[in-house]
C-alpha cells in the first residue's frame, strides 16, 4: 500500500484569516471555532468550506491479549456490542442519529460467526489477534490486509460524497494494545501509558503494566512502523490506521476520537507525519495515556468531557461544533455586510 | 416581585443513577454527559427527561459607563448589532439556526429609536443606564421593571411549551458592569475581576480597573442584592436576572452562558441561592473574571473553547451536548435490553 498524502496548501492562509477577522465579532472571540474554521478551509483550499455526508466507521475486533486477564469485561462483550450497534441501541448510534452522521459497522476480526447481515461490513481477517504477550498479534500481511480493508471503506464513502470521516472501535482488551503502541511509537513507559480502560482497579492496572513490560521486552527488536502496528495492534486498529491514511490521501477531514483511535493515528503518523494536517482532534479521553498521545501529536482537542467509552462517541459529539465553525464562516455577516462599526473606526 | 423557587427533589436520585449505570457502557464512561443527564432528570423529576422548544433570549442594552472610555468599540455598535441579530447574520443567529433553538431579541434599553419591528421585543426602560462612575446605573424601580420584563418573556415561552432556556446579551460596556457585580457579590477586587472584554490592551484594562476602583468606593455603602444590581448592572443584565429567576420558579432548565450572563446569575443567586439547581453551565469564557464567577457558584462548565463573544453563543453551542445527554438516557439500551454481559458477570 502506498499513500500519497499531500501537505495542506497555505496559499489561502491570509484570505482565510481575513475572512474570519472581518466577521461581526471581536477578533479571536470565537476561540477554538476560529481555529477549526481555518483548518477546514485550508484542507479544502476554499474560503467557503462545506461538510458533506459525514460518516463514522466503527471497527470491531478481538484481542488475544485478553488471555492475560487485562480487562474486567469478558471477550464476548465485543460481539454482543456489535449486535448492540446493529440494533441501534449503543451510545454511538444515539449520537450519530442525533447529529445526522452516517454510521457504518465493520467486523475487522471479531471472535464470533456473524450471520450475513446487510448492516455489518464483513472485513474479518480472523477471529481475533494472537496474544502479543507470546507472539506478534498479527503477521505483517494480516496487518496490511486490515489496513487495506479500512482504506477501501473510506474510498467508497468518498466516492459517495463524504468529505469528513471519523472512526470508532470496539474490542475488549484494546486499551492494552493501544497502550503498547503508545509505548513503542512515542517512547513512553507502560507505567505512564496504561490506565483503567473499561474499569480496572489499581491492582488490575498494575497487572496490565506488568503484562505490557514483558511484552515490550519480548518484542524489543521490533522498530519499523508497520511491524510495530502488526506486533501490538489489533485488526480494528490496523483498519482504522489504513482508513485514516486513505482519508488524508483523498483530502478528507479526519475526526480523531479517543485512546484507541488515536493509537491508530500514531501508527499512521509514524508512516506519514503529514496526516495530522487533516486531523481534527475531537476530545481528550479520561484514559490517562490519551493525554500523552495528544502531546506526542501536538494536538489540542475540542472537548474535555471525561469520556472513556470509545465507539467514536467523542467524534460524534464534537461534530456539531465543527458544523458551527463551518457555518459561521459561511453565514455570519462581515462588519461591512452588517453596517457595524469595526474597532477603532 | 416574589419568586418561589423550589429546591429540586432528590426523590428519584437512586433510580436515575441506576438507569444511567445500567446503560451499555462502562459505568461513568460518558463523563460530563452523565452528570447532565442526572441533573436534567432531577429537575424534571422524571427518568425519561425531555427538552422541548429550546429558546435563547438575547437582551440588548446600553451603558452610561462607556463615557469613561472602557471599551474599544463605540456605543453605536449595540444598536448596529441589534440590526445584525434581526437580519440573521450574527454568530448567535447562525448557531441557533443550526441547533433549532428559538432566538428572541429584546431591546432592554438601547440608546437608539428602533422602528416597530415584529422581530424585536420592545422592553426598553430608557436609552441606556446612567454612568455608575457618577451615580447608580438604574433606580431600584427601573431595575425591578427590567427584571419583570425578563420574567414575562420567560413565562410566555413556558406557556408555549419551552422547558429549557438560555440568555444572551449585547451591550457595549457591559463587561465593566459585569466585573463590578462580580466584585460586589463575590468580594473580588477589580484587579482580578476586570479583563480585556472585546479587546482592550493592557493599558485599557488598567484604566478599566481604575474606573471600577473609584466606582466601588463611591457606592461602598450599597449592600442589598437588588440595590447592587441596580447600582452597577445594566438593563439587559437585570432583564436576564429576572428571566432566570422566573425560569427556576417554573422548573425550567437554565443554560448559563459567559461573563455577562453569569453576572446576572450571581445577582439572582444572591437573591435565591437555590436557583443553581436549575442551571447548566455551558462554557467557560476566555474573559478572565468568568473563572472567578464559576468558582463563586461552584460550577464546572461543559465547554472551554476560548470563547469571549457573548450573545449567548456558548449556550447555543453546548445545546447539542445537552440533547446528547437526554438522548442517551432515553434511547440507549441497558445491558439487559441488549444481551450484553455486564462487568463481573
Amino acid at each position: 500500500m502506498q499513500e500519497y498524502i499531500t501537505k495542506v496548501s497555505s496559499n489561502l492562509d491570509e484570505q482565510i484569516q481575513r475572512k474570519i477577522d472581518l466577521k461581526t465579532k471581536p477578533p479571536g472571540s470565537l476561540g477554538k471555532l476560529e481555529e477549526i474554521a481555518f483548518q477546514v478551509s485550508r484542507i479544502q483550499n476554499n474560503l467557503s468550506p462545506t461538510l458533506s455526508h459525514p460518516a463514522i466507521v466503527v471497527c470491531a475486533g478481538d484481542h488475544g491479549i485478553t488471555a492475560e486477564g487485562i480487562s474486567p469485561f469478558p471477550q464476548d462483550v465485543t460481539h454482543q456490542m456489535v449486535f448492540n450497534f446493529l440494533s441501534g441501541g449503543a451510545a454511538i448510534n444515539v449520537f450519530c442519529r442525533q447529529n445526522h452522521i452516517n454510521l457504518l459497522v465493520a467486523d475487522a476480526g471479531v471472535n464470533y460467526d456473524f450471520q450475513n447481515n446487510d448492516q455489518l461490513i464483513n472485513t474479518k481477517i480472523k477471529k481475533g489477534t494472537a496474544n502479543f504477550a507470546k507472539e506478534p498479534a498479527m503477521s505483517v500481511d494480516e496487518c496490511k490486509k486490515a489496513m487495506k480493508n479500512g482504506a477501501s471503506i473510506v474510498a467508497d464513502l468518498h466516492l459517495k460524497g463524504c468529505n469528513i470521516i471519523g472512526f470508532g472501535e470496539m474490542g475488549i482488551g484494546n486499551t492494552t494494545a493501544a497502550a503498547a503502541l503508545l509505548c513503542k511509537y512515542a517512547g513512553i513507559s507502560p507505567n505512564e501509558a496504561a490506565g483503567p480502560g473499561t474499569g480496572l482497579n489499581p491492582e488490575g492496572v498494575a497487572h496490565k503494566v506488568n503484562v505490557l513490560d514483558k511484552a515490550l521486552s519480548l518484542h524489543a527488536s521490533v522498530s519499523a512502523p508497520l511491524e510495530i502496528l502488526a506486533t501490538f495492534g489489533g485488526f480494528e486498529i490496523a483498519m482504522i490506521c489504513g482508513g485514516m491514511l486513505k482519508a488524508a490521501e483523498l483530502g478528507m477531514i479526519i475526526l480523531v476520537d479517543g485512546f484507541i483511535v488515536t493509537s491508530a493515528l500514531i501508527a499512521a503518523h509514524a508512516m506519514h507525519p503529514t496526516i495530522t494536517d487533516y486531523c481534527i482532534f475531537t476530545h481528550q479521553s479520561d484514559e490517562r495515556g490519551h493525554q500523552l498521545m495528544l502531546a506526542h501529536l501536538k494536538a489540542n482537542p475540542i472537548l474535555n468531557l471525561g469520556l472513556r467509552l470509545g465507539e467514536g462517541t467523542g467524534a460524534a459529539l464534537a461534530y456539531p461544533l465543527i458544523q458551527a465553525a463551518v457555518n459561521f464562516m459561511n453565514e455570519m455577516n462581515s462588519f461591512e455586510d452588517a453596517g457595524v462599526s469595526n474597532k477603532g473606526e
